[in-house]
């Protein structure tokens, strides 16, 4: 028997908008530790790693290891049917082929129940090794998304460079080029509107518009993004969702023809 | 001579949204009593009936029995030209082919007409028989709009089964199964905030998913929608349209094969 | 060397969103007095005048004419770029063949540049007349908007019928007939909330409304627009700029047959 409460749906829903243009389809492993999923994109260019840990839900209970294969279409549609506000029950037997997830609203007025399909989903166990990286650059999530999105307009890569003073995105392509650098805030209130650089070592590496863009879909889960970086190894671009875990994800740097 | 001066354009706005979906084109019964329009859609599936009182107006004056034929599409166009606090007057001479439809700001520093062009069109005259439903059910008209798009991107069919606790909405389809289920609320401030039901004998029918959302078009008309249903016999939604009358839709429930 | 400075970027956003639907290239001409444009459109039946004063700028700097071909495309993604609030600085060096934009936040911690390719254009100069107009309309730039996008649903022409009580937009077309008459108004608190004319004498001129609704793209640089109006020449629709300038449009008015 598996069965995970959660206080505000919504956490979920803005998960799924994270990862749905991603993966069409995804198993998230059940523990009594909490709920994982690790998987390629569908391109297997970029990797996705979700952690959930049980001790963030309202209740949380694994009898035993579950592997559950979901379509994420079909997921998301059922994540429509609630308000952010509900609290959403997940359930499963154990061996099931269906997955129940249900929303009731605080004054229990309205309760509603889905019952979906689960999948056998071939399954890749992959290892991300444990890295020292010689940049991590904190940052608002929207301020990535936005540099994300302008900077595509131009081209189809963008180089990020992190020095100790700030931040340096650029890109080039027929219209012309383009540079945004962002300073290390001098001095702010709340610690997730500014930008912040831990470094090591100084780095410069090119990585492909597309997926960063669809990595900001993540950004409704956490108003700081943190990018992590080292040469010649993925970067790690990580959200951390309140209480309960984080979604990250990994894009290997593009190979420069001219280095 | 036909003159109907209403304080709020923005109520037949919405009317006219309301049914435009279902109609291309309807007559309009003008009499001193009022303003009545009831007409199969344009497939021939369900029916609409409004019902707009002469009292309901500022002004209102009706000399002859008139019927008039419009094209909604281009009434529509018209209603788009008025803001919602313009004061409308609709005017016909008896026998006129032209309907003259005119709005003022409050301040009558902007005045518009349009003249549009009636047409003739066949009328059916449709009986609709009184009946004592099994079950009347009042509820907040987002919500239902918002049942019955969720249920409709699981199935085409949504069951509605009537008890006295409360009122549940059912569908399956390839992704799965879904029910939501709202109960009698227990004490509210608003009478329109809530779901109410009476009911003489609990009611289970099946109904066409795209039907009752075309009805939900209504939603900003009223902030409560009644559902009238009884076995066997075509479901009522309704809509009242503060002082000036109701919209209703009637909808034959669908034969279960396994009946 | 050439460079200028302004203190709020959404200003030459907005410019560029005026124009960008009838130019896809223009000539800038740069001199110490400032910046001008002035072209007719793609199709060669409206003509745009734009002029920005070199005192409307923070720092304006012209060693010598300059004259900048401009995808106005390509800019105007440059300009997608920007806040509304970041200060830019445009700077081109004497006979170069880019053009370099910058953007910084007020905090200056962000720092974009972007550098464009500058084209060669062949440049009509267009004399446009010094005329006395019979009739200069003043009335808010959303109500002008709002007229010529609901009449331009009736038909493809728009009368425009001036006298000394108010002014009248009439079309006609396949559904009917539209007249929308605004009357001079009678007092108002902010000039530009109300409609106010001089006339020496009555026009009445048709123009084609596809051309109007393009030129309504400036409304958001100003609350107020002034349409200038003489029989038999070109129609002016003003737009001014808070203290950096204006945009004009000039269009001729339709040869009726049934004249």
């Amino acid at each position: 028997m598996f069965e995970a409460r959660l206080l505000k749906s919504g956490q979920l829903k803005k998960i799924l908008e994270a990862i749905k243009e991603l993966l069409k389809e995804a198993t998230f492993d059940c523990s009594d530790s909490g709920i994982q999923l690790q998987a390629m994109d569908d391109a297997h260019v970029s990797l996705v790693s979700m952690y959930l840990k049980s001790t963030g839900f309202d209740k949380f209970r694994c009898d035993r290891n579950l592997s559950m294969g979901i379509n994420l279409e079909s997921m998301v549609k059922i994540m429509k049917c609630c308000s952010n506000d509900d609290i959403m029950t997940i359930k499963a037997q154990d061996n099931a082929d269906t997955l129940t997830i249900m929303f009731e609203t605080s004054n229990q007025e309205k309760m509603s129940d889905y019952e979906m399909k689960l999948m056998n989903l071939d399954q890749e166990h992959l290892g991300i090794p444990e890295t020292n990286y010689s940049c991590v650059i904190k940052m608002p999530s929207t301020e990535f998304a936005r540099i994300c999105r302008d900077l595509s307009q131009f081209g189809e890569s963008v180089i990020i460079a992190c020095t100790k003073d700030g931040v340096k995105f650029s890109t080039s392509g027929d219209i012309g080029s383009a540079n945004v650098k962002l300073s290390q805030s001098a001095s702010i209130d709340k610690e997730e509107e500014g930008v912040s650089i831990e470094m090591q070592q100084a780095v410069c590496l090119t990585f492909a518009c597309r997926y960063l863009n669809l990595f900001c879909k993540a950004a409704p889960l956490s108003p700081q993004v943190i990018l992590s970086m080292s040469g010649d190894v993925p970067l790690v671009v990580e959200y951390q969702i309140e209480e309960l875990g984080f979604i990250r994800y990994y894009l290997a740097p593009k190979i420069e023809e001219d280095d």
